[in-house]
């Protein structure tokens, strides 16, 4: 990737970089430059930080959460309300919401959307923990409620449906994101399907 | 970053992620949630990479290049003319030229231009120690090319003359790479300078 001319180690090294998301062989040589430029204060650091992650991190047995304790900070948090329960698709959706500080409740992490023509189904996600965990949030005498916080793409609102179907018979209230404007956009510039969802849900000012 | 709710040892990954050049902080969350997500394959190999690349990287004490032994693959190599010298700004200029196959001399990385605004003079560069290598070529009854290979920017062509006039007296021919249309480029696209400078130099068919 260098032409061969700087040793196996940093071809090992930009090749493994090139493989993170988000950097290309370019970007990836660029990266492996910057950390040998500032070996001190930047590559020695890394390399102890993602020896500590491989060492630490682990996924949590309850949500399906990336921490480095099991259950999860979030799961273990006596402040967080086990009877709300928010599906996500992903790790990346949890932290967002998180710093959104969007919800008190605890997360359901899928790992991913039902998509049938990738060979992704039911069995592959965490769907069977999630009934559980929804199956015994009922039994708790607490009102539980499982919020849908998948994307707004098809994958998503199939594994949304197919969730709440196996929901059928269980006292759960199930509900999902509002759709709307988002907080700065301006009109000119959403889809009309937002623009519709918007103005449907409207609200009182 | 991630909301505090993940642990610390991965909130300290991501920090380092953020600071390599392309990866901001919604990239570097990216990068770490896929090196943890791919542990075996990625997060471990990458750990024992950058460590190694901690141990063996070094900087050439002869050209100024990155490499895991000193003098560098190229000065060491038999086949490369010592006497044809090509002057870059970084190792990323060495990589590119190297990956084009573009000559078979040395090199010689200057560490950055001149930049009297940012305080950059010419002891904060590697010019004392081409001036030298410059001189010793001449000596060697072979005629000695420095080819200055630094970037079409003012600061490059600054450093170019600096470097120039440094040599006066030196019985060495001094180069400079050809300005001209990028090979595949489209004229259209090009800035006036470039074609300019194409027409001028041009060659015969």
């Amino acid at each position: 990737m260098t032409g061969h001319t700087a040793g196996p180690e940093i071809e090992r090294l930009i090749q493994l970089l090139a493989r993170l998301p988000g950097l290309g062989p370019r970007s990836a040589r660029r990266a492996a430059l910057h950390l040998i430029k500032k070996k001190d204060q930047l590559m020695t650091p890394l390399a102890a930080a993602v020896a500590d992650a491989v060492d630490k991190v682990t996924v949590c047995s309850r949500c399906g959460n990336v921490d480095t304790v099991d259950p999860c900070t979030i799961c273990a948090d006596p402040r967080r309300d086990p009877a709300t329960i928010v599906v996500v698709e992903d790790v990346a959706d949890l932290w967002a919401l998180e710093r959104a500080n969007a919800t008190n409740g605890t997360y359901h992490v899928l790992g991913g959307t039902l998509s049938p023509l990738d060979g992704v189904g039911p069995d592959d996600l965490n769907i069977a923990s999630l009934i559980d965990r929804a199956t015994a949030a009922t039994g708790s005498g607490q009102p539980a409620e499982l919020v849908l916080a998948v994307n707004a793409t098809v994958e998503g609102q199939t594994t949304a449906h197919y969730i709440t179907d196996q929901l059928t018979g269980l006292d759960v209230k199930v509900t999902r994101l509002a759709h709307g404007v988002p907080v700065g956009g301006e009109l000119d510039y959403l889809d009309e399907g937002t623009l519709t969802a918007a103005m449907r849900q409207r609200g009182e000012f």
